[in-house]
């Protein structure tokens, strides 16, 4: 018989990685019966055309899109994604590719977090990044978002008091889930605080082309060179699908990482990165796919709020969307973890705001997707969510 | 004037993972006049036709390759992953999909290995489970390869003595670099070992479409299924340049696993899983590029072969290459890191043995790569490293 000395046991960052309530819900929303506000899928079958399956089958005909390649990725696709960056202009050199800018995430925290080390967040935050976080064993101080972004007051306090973060992460262009934008006085007064304490800002940045009026300057233009980290990525505008995405940073962060990077997937798939690069350097294509569905999520954003707006009426209350793919609501009364089941056995289904912290969870908002469904769904979604609320 | 508080600082991890020396390597090769014998490059060019360019045009042309996918892999790939695997049959259930076989050894060593755990490999072994095992802060028990594979009589003094590892990491066919293939009583020891001592069994398998006759049984025929677990790649027979690779394993691993490759890149790229499956699933395609690839690996490792003994004489030992893509040297005096500049100056590139250990390094060894250069480049790498070795 054997004698089995060590039992089947999972590492530290294992264990501390949440299951996702966005997949526990997928699971439930794969219900054809179920209308889902809960997902972040982008309306890429509204933008489709014959192009992208164009060129993939002329970057595949070329053998060298199927070879290995590099670890900081396509030079051609490096040098457009730098060209995205200006005031000042980035290098692209200091440019990798990565497998979705979730992944350039995960190897940032990964570059610069031992466990314990201490971590800014927005409070809500992404929910991708709570779980990469968590994988890190970071110390997450999540700092409250108002109406003009990161309460920066707030941060200052903490830091004077003494926290002193590795990194931090921000989403502040039409934040998921929140939907706020950042003004323009506290990125300057982010950056300050940035070159006074000496910790990495990174902005993840992918709803910068889906905003309903110009965006604001990109958290780089205030924040010093050695301390500015921005995450780029092709999933909203082109294709989730093809995982590609970017980190520009400085070399002091960007080289190890690029170490990282090599043991964690050796490189970004070359057939995507030229797939990629063909179609972003294709001239007024990407710019005319970023109108189309931008003019389509405000017009989503307006239908799914006037439908709200009249079957919930003060049950509900939100800001009109500005820009991205969320609308955040706030519940008058009870809990989204409790409206849930409710709002499910109703055939509708969102993301509770607790999902969105990695404590002191908002679970009085919900966070709605109006990028992926039609109108009429959204009016019926919207009735069902207020019928739940009764 | 800024007080800088804290200044630049990468983690423990981003500290830990060496340089490759094959990334060093590659930057010196990039001149034309160095014939490389350094990569690992398949002959994709040998064997490429318009399949892939007509797959990937079909593929392209469904909007829904461009979204977002589930985080376990697009189901028909994982059905067909698993069933390549037999004796005993695999549950697509406990198939992954990842970015690459690369990234699923991060993702094993991730979700078993806290800071400080025993981890068993290969000496030699593979070098970018060399850079997991740093990163992962692993410590690293290197276990001597011999004609018959690793020397289990060692291991299993060493796990008498009191080692408590929490996986071995072997690849036992056509091993890289030694191209050594384990015996089969070898096997059944080793997984006799896992069951008493309770470790996991890493069958890292990217080489067994490429033998020079039939290959062996995999691991996983004589490992308890709580403890084995089986990595597989699209890399080596149809294209690394898609980065699809999968991993196989039982419950308690793969599902923690799942939740780490969530926060790690959300999901392998939709378009390429769908590429893939649409490939290995043509009948007989996948197939008749095997039989051609190893025919023509079979070829050049005897065109190289030939050729050092004929250049080299007794200064160089290796045995023939049983299958795979590497030729394992030995080197009759000297040290292989010495030899290395002279032979770039004649203008041909290798591995030393050095870089396929994390200590104690084999520097009597050099890999040269047989799949990638033709006949004539092949005799005169041979050359050129015989008038270096003078």
């Amino acid at each position: 018989m054997a004698i089995v000395l060590h039992r089947p046991r999972v590492s530290g960052a294992a264990g501390r990685v949440p299951s996702s309530t966005i997949r526990d819900l997928l699971a439930l929303t794969a219900d054809d019966r179920v209308l889902s506000l809960a997902g972040g899928l982008p309306a890429v079958g509204h933008v489709h055309d014959q192009v992208l399956a164009d060129l993939a089958a002329q970057v595949l005909a070329d053998p060298a899109a199927a070879q290995y390649g590099t670890t900081e990725g396509w030079a051609p696709l490096r040098a457009w994604a730098a060209g995205t960056l200006a005031d000042p202009p980035a290098d692209p050199a200091d440019v990798r590719i990565t497998h979705g800018s979730q992944q350039a995430l995960d190897l940032v925290v990964r570059t610069l977090v031992d466990p314990g080390d201490a971590v800014v967040v927005e409070h809500p935050t992404y929910l991708g990044a709570a779980q990469v976080l968590a994988a890190a064993d970071a110390a997450v101080t999540a700092v409250p978002v108002d109406d003009d972004g990161i309460d920066i007051a707030r941060l200052a306090d903490a830091l004077a008091a003494g926290l002193r973060p590795r990194l931090c992460y921000l989403a502040p262009t039409y934040q998921n889930p929140s939907g706020v934008v950042m003004s323009a006085e506290r990125r300057i007064q982010l950056g300050g605080l940035a070159d006074r304490y000496g910790f990495v800002v990174v902005d993840d940045d992918p709803y910068r082309d889906l905003g309903f009026a110009p965006p604001p300057p990109r958290l780089r233009a205030g924040v010093p060179p050695e301390w500015s980290v921005t995450l780029g990525t092709a999933s909203k505008v082109l294709a989730p699908g093809l995982r590609v995405g970017w980190v520009h940073g400085p070399g002091w962060l960007i080289d190890p990482l690029t170490r990282l990077k090599q043991a964690a997937d050796l490189h970004t798939s070359t057939a995507a990165q030229r797939l990629v690069a063909e179609a972003v350097t294709r001239p007024g294509w990407l710019e005319g796919r970023a109108i189309r569905l931008t003019a389509l999520y405000r017009h989503r954003a307006g239908v799914l709020a006037s439908a709200l707006r009249r079957a919930a009426g003060d049950r509900l209350t939100f800001a009109a969307p500005r820009g991205g793919m969320f609308l955040w609501a706030r519940l008058a009364r009870g809990r989204a973890t409790d409206l849930l089941p409710a709002a499910l056995a109703r055939g509708v289904a969102f993301v509770p705001g607790a999902a969105f912290a990695l404590a002191d969870p908002p679970d009085d908002h919900l966070r709605l997707c109006f990028a992926t469904l039609g109108d009429d769904d959204l009016r019926t979604a919207a009735d069902r969510l207020a019928a739940a609320l009764h």
